[in-house]
């Protein structure tokens, strides 16, 4: 299809599919003449991919770069290319000041880690973004909720299982990297929705009736 | 203190601290001249707050002041507060277009609500949410991963009768309110670097032996 069409399927517009295009989200379409390219259903998918990223993932163009070309490294293994997604789908975080406070946030989050038998490596970008909440949480003077951590990461490591478990259903090791890529991010989204919802409730069971 | 001392205190630099107090983020401190303010420990906790909701809750400068204006509303009732709070947590959602799918998710969503008796408002926006991210899943063809959905809402309401019982041992309303705002969005990203940990260590278990 040209991309006018490519454009009605997907119900990108134009220009944004041109800004894909030259910021190498999109792999080019095949040159049917100089100025014409044609489009395939590998393109439809892997725009419903971007949108998703960009959207739902709220990834930057060079985040979702990155987690694309992992996608399309054919040299990696399974685990490596989940990797690199994941640290793409975890922001980045301020560089480390050598703070005594922050030192201690680190060995909290590695006993945690070590507690549970996680088997992470060492420069993992989720646990130095552990470390930085946990700071966080101490410096806003919320200390008294990491009451919760423990509750937090059972339930991440009950869903985790779940998760690897579910994309490892899948046929191919390319659905399976972008169900990986995908249940990440929507993931997220999904359990942030669902906590605001829990939460509604459980503050209409505990405050609601106290207020009335 | 002068502002100067304030920035010194909190790490905020001063055109900064004068940006906040222009978009009414922070209460202007008590003039002691034409040209001169005195602010106080409150002025340093609020920084904080502010600081919070815009580094880690990734929140914009509108749906901040959203947030603290709910905090200082002197009479809506807890429950109400917590609210207001939550819903400017929660991400905005484009317009129904009234499509027979969306139709279906929000369904999908009421059922979910309902089966698991959660008390939620009709117009809650994350019963709205939960229906565009179920849809999401669809439209990217990842339907098959909300199998997971019943974990995700059972961890939740697991997690949100817990984050209640905790935010509601602080003494008085301000902090309250403050833990469940903070506690949201915090936990937030907290329980998403704990699946990021959790995810890589399933992905090591389940794939890491495989691929070598």
């Amino acid at each position: 299809m040209r991309i006018g069409a490519l454009s009605t399927r997907t119900g990108v517009p134009v220009p944004t599919i041109k800004y894909y295009l030259r910021e190498g989200l999109l792999h080019p379409g095949e040159l049917t003449s100089p100025n014409q390219a044609q489009y395939g259903d590998g393109h439809v998918r892997r725009l419903k991919l971007v949108r998703a990223l960009l959207d739902v993932g709220k990834l930057s163009i060079a985040a979702t770069r990155t987690v694309l070309d992992s996608v399309d490294a054919p040299d990696s293994s399974l685990h490596e290319v989940l990797g690199i997604a994941q640290q793409a789908l975890t922001p980045p975080v301020p560089a480390d000041d050598g703070s005594a406070d922050l030192r201690e946030a680190q060995q909290l989050a590695d006993r945690l880690i070590a507690d549970r038998g996680w088997q992470v490596e060492p420069g993992s970008p989720a646990r130095e973004s552990l470390a930085r909440i946990v700071l966080t949480y101490h410096d806003l003077g919320q200390a008294d909720l990491l009451v919760l951590l423990d509750d937090y990461a059972a339930a991440a490591e009950r869903l985790a299982v779940a998760e690897v478990a579910a994309v490892g259903r899948r046929p191919d090791p390319d659905s399976l990297v972008e169900g990986a890529v995908l249940g990440t991010v929507l993931g997220d989204a999904l359990i942030t929705a669902l906590r605001r919802l829990a939460q509604e409730n459980a503050s209409a069971r505990a405050f609601a009736a106290a207020d009335s």
